[in-house]
């Protein structure tokens, strides 16, 4: 059965059929007609933020909390300002629909020499850049439209990464045979002779080993398979791990998660079990320099296995077409409980919080004030640099999602991902921790909050300069100093009916002070948290010197210096 | 002759030998040792701009009126992030250096899986993409960079484009041998057989041409050939026109200037000059859609002579390795004085000043008083929208320079871009004319502005949301909106020694005060013009029009309503 849409509308439909109710994006004069069909259907909303890297952020935040949805951008100026934002998607496996508005196709088939081109006729350029960040892409016409929208979408939720649509202006109101068949997902089921042979290696591996460990990174949650991961590890008493990318996907205060894994950076009793084991089961495990501690890690490769997306590393041998979470539902039928005991973890430190009430704050004085005060099902959103960093180290309450970008590790990126996290998930209490340098990148996406009436938590951290930065080379270089703001003031400038509650804190007691408000106030609130430039927590400022080592080698300025030193 | 230095450092003088001695950018661990040696080098100063697209900008504004200048960028995240810019660049051909702090090379040949990548061991992406939007591109090693440096520079020059250099973290503080000789730029000379050729072809048609007239474009500017273009015009008496692109090239006082050109939209003096002229000649004239009034421009082909950066077109005829220069020079040897009269430029309008005293501010009575503002040499900035379109029909004085991003046409260009100019050229008085839904794009790049102290006149044109996009469709649709900030507010959030002058205006006798204020002020001024919601000039209401036709075609929102209603 079909029935005649108009192309663009057919678009919002599919998109509604796919679970999408949100466009982030900005206009312009390519995508307006689009526009004007998304704002002719209820079922989906389009979002404007104050520019496209932003609304790139803000779809990533969006989905990593709530679901599928769509950025909209005009061609050329609005695809390169996202595209930064794209490929931190496509790096962390996020999936959203990125939709270009692109010029008319008589405009793009005549080579015309437009605006937002770059007046020589090329019009493969954006496509060809949006190709290295997206794993399904297509330029939309009349004749293609139907099946290339449906292929695109389905790519995009199978492999958990962007996808690119263009649209030209001029085929939005055309009317093309469209199906009556609502869209749906397929999720690749695999072959499940492989999946079940997966299973049985692994039931048989896990039954005869002594130690075994399982060490999560950010595909057991893209993938949505945390709830078998921990019945599995219930079961069978397997202890967990977490790589950075993967903070708070599990429940922190299970019995059977010990801890983060950092390679050889990771605590003591950790780094042994790893290295000790006889089956370590990694779930989509990428050996990237923050997951191993700078590649220190210590695991026999014949005691690995990977749960991948799509298939199964087994100590080296890969299984195709064994799915991740078919391959866990097979293992979960086949596995006996065990009788093994969980490792303890060691105890927690006292509960005597640092610092006196009128000292000057520092990170040891702020996070662990920070830890009492999450609660239950908050969104807590972690910045790059000391911010993610600290809370990495910081244990989470039960059902906290945890945001952060660790692998892209774009500065900035959290504000506007805060905005599109509440705005998918309006009911949970968000958090935001935010350094200034990376601040000021993105700073115009608090209007958006505030315009919206979100109600979150924001600690914009003032430390005067990029003090990662300072901490890994140019401790006192001119390049990592920045402009110091009067941060508390902004709420008041972009928001003209001054919703949000603006505090600058520098001692313990105003820090608990402002707390309380936040505990109770009702609406945004903005707190600036004044620290001492160089004052850092404790686990980067190590990082620092690492990292220095690493990228500039036995020659390089640091260990130079300290040579002449 | 050859000595020994450190690669970064011997980047840092060849940069220094070109001319270039600002370097925009953000810091990011894989660029910090580099840093590290232009800091210790005197002839290169690093600039910190609030995030990558705005230091992009602000390396265009600078090149604009000040020369070549570079741009650093950390690998991925910066390189991403910048790309709109650098595209923008190469659209309206601006060169400068984009140099990306890159991991370390053992890193990238060993595949490893860093952040700012896709954590895949992919490292070619970036490069990939950044080559659609440079004229070229190297990833320096200790055995190509002597080589390739002066390459990549040459090729920048030439082309009056952005080049790439990637340059890894971990071999800046390798010594390599140098050569001891300066760098030297090398403009090409061309053929000179062949740039005779065209100039006498031209001096033939010249002499014989009833009613000569040339129409320039961008290349004008940046090739530097100005000068030679008003001499010739005023031998030959050849009235000149400019296309928006090459706005003010040409001093506009001038008797042989005429107006500007826009195809079949140009002031019908001029539509008939062109139409019935016997010999057109073009300056690097390009025929986008801006050019030519949406391709309603009408010149004999016969008649047509173009002149390229390293050719000629005569009538359809490419003569190669006749450059602009060598070609306007020759010229100039073979033309004789012609005894033929300019034709007249239409009377100004009166004298007497729209709008009294009390009356609220529409723009009819806004930019007469703009126009009375402006002074010689001043540096004009028009951000795309209202403010471009009003100034492209505002007579200049004499020595003006007029920046605006006519092909590439991303708003929230021209703030950064403002930085940029006013660096490079801090003894110019700046004005900025930037709406409001462009100013929300890049507004952090004000505190760099008043960071360094600079002291611009900046109208931020309040209408309220996306005014240009109104005209052409969705008037009263809500993704036209925008956010109403306290913009008057914002300079002394982003200044704590609140240096600007920051003001208000809604009447006629309220901007006659703040321009007479901002006159004599010897610091940075504000003005927040506020205008009604759909008030724009009158060029701009018909563009809309014409854009919805070209853009969305027959079918489209704007013509199917007209035709429904």
């Amino acid at each position: 059965m079909s029935r005649r849409m108009q192309i663009g509308a057919y678009l919002v439909r599919r998109l509604a059929e796919a679970g999408i109710s949100h466009l982030f994006g900005v206009p312009g004069d390519f995508n307006l007609s689009f526009l004007e069909q998304v704002e002719a259907d209820p079922s989906l909303t389009f979002v404007g933020n104050c520019n496209e890297l932003n609304a790139a952020y803000a779809a990533d935040g969006y989905a990593r909390t709530s679901g599928l949805c769509g950025l909209l951008t005009t061609f050329g100026v609005g695809d390169l300002g996202a595209i930064s934002g794209i490929a931190g998607a496509y790096a962390e496996r996020v999936p959203f629909v990125h939709i270009t508005g692109i010029p008319p196709l008589h405009a793009v088939e005549g080579r015309a020499l437009l605006h937002h081109t770059l007046g020589d006729g090329g019009y493969g350029n954006i496509g060809r850049c949006m190709a290295e960040y997206t794993v399904a892409q297509s330029r939309l016409t009349p004749e293609n439209a139907v099946e290339e929208i449906d292929r695109v979408l389905r790519t995009c939720w199978r492999e958990r990464r962007p996808v690119h649509l263009q649209l030209p202006s001029d085929i939005t109101h055309l009317s093309i045979d469209v199906p009556d068949e609502p869209f749906v997902f397929a999720e690749p089921q695999g072959d499940a002779e492989q999946a079940a042979l997966a299973a049985s290696h692994i039931a048989t591996r896990l039954a005869a080993a002594r130690s075994p460990v399982m060490i999560l990174d950010s595909d057991a949650d893209r993938f949505g398979v945390a709830g078998k991961i921990a019945a599995l590890a219930e079961r069978c008493a397997i202890p967990c791990l977490a790589t950075a990318p993967a903070k708070a996907v599990l429940d922190e205060t299970a019995p059977y998660y010990l801890g983060g894994y950092v390679g050889g950076a990771s605590r003591p009793d950790i780094r042994e079990l790893v290295s000790q084991s006889d089956c370590v089961i990694g779930v989509g495990l990428r050996f990237t320099e923050i997951n191993t501690g700078f590649f220190t890690h210590d695991i026999r490769s014949d005691s690995f296995i990977n749960l991948l997306a799509h298939e199964v590393n087994l100590a080296g041998r890969s299984i195709p077409a064994a799915p991740l979470g078919a391959v866990l539902e097979a293992l979960l039928e086949r596995v006996k409980p065990s009788s093994r005991t969980l490792p303890a973890r060691p105890a927690a430190s006292g509960t005597v919080l640092p610092g006196g009430a009128e000292e000057r704050l520092t990170h040891d004085m702020f996070w662990p004030r920070v830890a009492r005060f999450l609660k239950e099902g908050d969104v807590v959103i972690g910045e790059a640099g000391t911010s993610n960093t600290a809370l990495l180290g910081t244990p989470f309450p039960k059902g906290t999602h945890y945001i952060s970008q660790p692998i892209w590790g774009a500065i900035g990126y959290t504000l506007p991902a805060l905005f599109g996290s509440q705005l998918g998930s309006p009911d949970r209490r968000h958090l935001l921790f935010i350094g200034d340098g990376s601040f000021q990148l993105t700073v115009q996406e608090l209007s958006t909050i505030l315009r919206h009436d979100q109600k979150p938590v924001i600690f914009l951290l003032n430390n005067r300069g990029y003090t990662i930065e300072r901490l890994i080379l140019g401790e006192r270089s001119q390049y990592n100093d920045i402009a110091n703001w009067r941060y508390a003031d902004l709420p008041r400038v972009f928001d003209r009916d001054d919703r949000a509650l603006s505090l600058v804190v520098e001692t313990v007691s105003e820090l608990e002070d402002a707390l309380k408000q936040a505990e109770k106030a009702d609406r945004a609130v903005f707190i600036e948290v004044r620290l001492p430039e160089m004052d850092a927590p404790e686990a980067l400022k190590v990082f620092g010197m690492v990292v220095a080592d690493y990228d500039y080698g036995p020659q390089g300025p640091r260990n130079g210096s300290v040579k002449k030193g």
